[in-house]
């Protein structure tokens, strides 16, 4: 885990943001050399492979500035200070779909960008899912439409890059191999 | 694709670096409210799954330094300015690991961290592997160790988070989806 480790010699704040830092890293190199690391913190992420009772993915569509486009993506929010993933996973899932869930099981957590950023998603199954009584509750200034899909309706929307982030690739995948049959409305977890 | 358009108002450069920027736009919303975005320029990446003629999925370990920790990973390597995304690969699959294919195919190209960063990973497929006479040609600053993994290998490392990375987890899944069968060499495309 520590295999080729650069040490860090100073260590630069760029910039404190509301959702994002920068700073700028001088590091010592297996070699003895020296580099500079451009380094992003992020507090980290939740998001959900939710399938409705009728066996359908759950997908929110949003505008993401940072690509000047609209994606199609799993449920999914920043992890806030202090709070356990699975408790952030449980909090969109009800406040972004409008759904609540029996339980969740973490299936995977992966970095987003190792290059440059410290962000880690935990991609959480969840399981029994119920409409809520109060539906989606979303802030004044959110703007998201909820979908529900078909595993290849998914599948075609990655062809066609409207599912266009990794995370949501993954989910796609992962849920074709985890229903439990092509009739099934639940996933194997 | 420009559903619930955010329209930048203002945009402030924050930082220039070497392979990163920041700015932090102000942004008119749908309802008419502004908001602030902070978002990182990358200049995109290209990442690769190879099979060896032996059948095995080729893998890289080094340091990450935003995750102060070693990670194995598919190839990859960012774009450099004016390359073609294929070229890119074909390069970074000589450098990195010493394989030529013979052709490469586009399987999919995502987000990696939409709400903050508009890099985007080009994944492609490497058909008729070959181990070039140069072996991998590594920059003296570059530390990567090759590996050459069975698909239940890799599953296995992404179970115990040694895969630790979106890119790689979607990898593993999308091979193991089209390996044509388990005793086969080659990937179906």
């Amino acid at each position: 885990m520590k295999k080729f480790e650069e040490k860090t010699i100073t260590s630069e704040r760029i910039y404190e943001g509301k959702v994002i830092n920068l700073k700028v890293d001088e590091v010592s190199l297996p070699n003895g050399h020296t580099s500079k690391r451009e380094l992003v913190e992020h507090p980290g992420a939740v998001a959900l492979i939710a399938l409705t009772p009728e066996g359908k993915l759950i997908l929110v569509e949003q505008y993401r500035k940072a690509l000047e486009r609209s994606i199609i993506e799993i449920p999914a929010g920043k992890i806030e200070k202090g709070e356990e993933p699975s408790y952030t996973a449980m909090r969109e899932l009800e406040e972004e779909t409008g759904y609540t869930a029996e339980r969740l099981e973490l299936i995977q957590s992966f970095s987003t960008s190792p290059g440059f950023a410290d962000e880690i998603i935990h991609v959480y199954g969840a399981i029994g899912l119920k409409k809520s009584e109060s539906g989606a509750i979303l802030d004044e200034d959110e703007f998201v439409d909820l979908l529900e899909v078909t595993i290849e309706e998914a599948e075609q929307m990655m062809k066609d890059n409207r599912i266009f982030d990794a995370k949501t690739a993954f989910a796609v995948l992962w849920a074709k191999q985890h229903l439990v049959n092509e009739n099934s409305q639940a996933l194997r977890l």
